[in-house]
């Protein structure tokens, strides 16, 4: 099976990165997008992510091999709803959402007929928006695909090679694991994040403007994280619940054990952690998923 | 008063930087330097990170108006005290260091007889060593200064003015009000980036090897931070320990209550803390303390 006609719904940063990519890459693939707000569709169609832009979701869907719901994962049950009617029956449909046990559910639940393959393209970046978008978004980054059991090889097979043909790497999972695996790479690093910037800003004794000066030293890296999309993430967090207290109990413990070590003065305990963590860097650039320039390659100077 | 001749002791990422800077910017200044292993010492000469590498730290200061001390803060009482018999009378002692009011305390027994005025530049990269240094690291970055009451304002007013020269900007502040401030937009966001690194490599449900591939979803941000060298950060969570403990323990009621909202569903709470978050990282791009490139300028694509 080939892809000839894929249809985007949802036309922000991975929406319209999808559109961008495959006009860059595989340029025989027909594009069509839809997005509720009617201000994002003007944008995206002036911006040109996509082929044609339409104004309902059956329109966009009609001719499409291949649906992919680029929407929060809280509004997938509905977005699927809303592509029904206008499916071909042999549609492949897909998204790309952070949680993968609930967005099989629900689009099971809104698609009982349909040929449903999820996956989960791991890139991003803090911005949001039609105007965030950029082709080269999933190159050299993992995509998971968590097909159910005895979901349609061929189907599973189409899929990869689209994610392929965009530069990404392809793994296939099982769904419960990835939920798992995102919980403690991608779910609870955005918690924290956010939960620091947070707690940053409230104090009392120390000032907002204090903490905006002085986030050179650490801070400012998580304030990137935790400027990505409320509602995307809102959505992870309600969705992905036991996985993400599970790992973020097992992060509790290990920062109960590492205050305990501040408060005794244990310097070996805290080195030898702080030795072993380098480990990791270095295998994270060596498989090349982060810049090897210093600070990420950030501008210094004036 | 007017700094003539430098000595720079520690000749890492710190030291090496204000070498290249202060060639770079204040080339009328004569700089010198000193390391204890000889290897860094044969590494700077051969970079050019001061004018003259001296194989003895009273060599080094010996003509020095302004040391600097660039090591980690749990080494500074030793390496004031390796000084001590060379230096001149009206030298101003500095340094670098993340914890301030410990670092005073150990400066003060080591040299109860010189001019003593800490200082902390609050830049770095997650490397160390003399190659890592760069003329520009502190640009446009806070240095704050932190002169004990009834400081001398003449030596306050040269060290102030040194590094603005370098392109810092300046602020001079109370040690103890320094280290509650760096608690949380350094100390914190480090021993939280260590914890979650440790946390994820010791599990035994995600191997070490898919948390490095899928760690693009976030993670990765938080293992730059925790590459940071080990021995500068268990000595500043060991000089800081009541503001860190202080900090650690506003920031894990938080963390609770976000548990909490998340256990129990309730996405408006989840919603609310976001969207506020959002608007640090604007003021943190706009105060110029950030790249305001998207994922900090980092390269996508292969």
């Amino acid at each position: 099976m080939t892809i000839r006609n894929l249809a985007i719904i949802g036309l922000g940063l991975l929406g319209g990165s999808i559109g961008l990519a495959v006009k860059a890459r595989l340029p025989h693939i027909t594009t069509t997008g839809y997005d509720r707000s009617a201000e994002v569709r003007e944008q995206a169609a002036a911006l040109g992510l996509v082929g044609t832009v339409h104004d309902t979701p059956q329109g966009a869907v009609k001719d499409a091999d291949l649906v992919i719901l680029c929407v929060p994962v809280g509004a997938m049950e509905e977005a699927a709803r809303a592509i029904a009617p206008g499916l071909a029956p042999h549609a492949i449909i897909s998204d790309v959402g952070s949680s993968k046990q609930a967005v099989a559910q629900a689009l099971a639940r809104a698609l009982p007929e349909h040929t449903i393959i999820p996956a989960h393209p791991v890139a991003g970046t803090e911005q949001s928006g039609p105007n965030a978008g950029f082709a080269t978004l999933f190159a050299g980054r993992w995509c998971i695909i968590t097909p159910a059991q005895g979901a349609d090889p061929v189907a599973v097979a189409a899929l990869s090679e689209f994610w392929a043909g965009l530069g990404s790497k392809v793994e296939l999972m099982d769904a419960a694991h990835h939920d798992l695996v995102l919980a403690v790479t991608s779910h609870i690093p955005h918690l924290i994040a956010y939960t620091i910037v947070g707690t940053a800003s409230d104090l009392e004794d120390v000032t907002e403007s204090e903490v905006i000066k002085y986030s050179a030293g650490g801070f400012r890296d998580f304030t990137r994280i935790a400027a990505s999309d409320p509602v995307m993430w809102r959505d992870v967090f309600l969705t992905n619940k036991t996985a993400v207290l599970e790992m973020l109990g097992r992060f509790t413990e290990d920062l109960t054990a590492l205050q305990r070590a501040i408060r005794s003065g244990d310097g070996d305990k805290l080195f030898d952690l702080f030795t072993r963590t380098r480990a990791i860097r270095r295998a994270v650039i060596e498989q090349g998923q982060d810049d090897e320039r210093p600070d990420f390659g950030r501008e210094h100077g004036e």
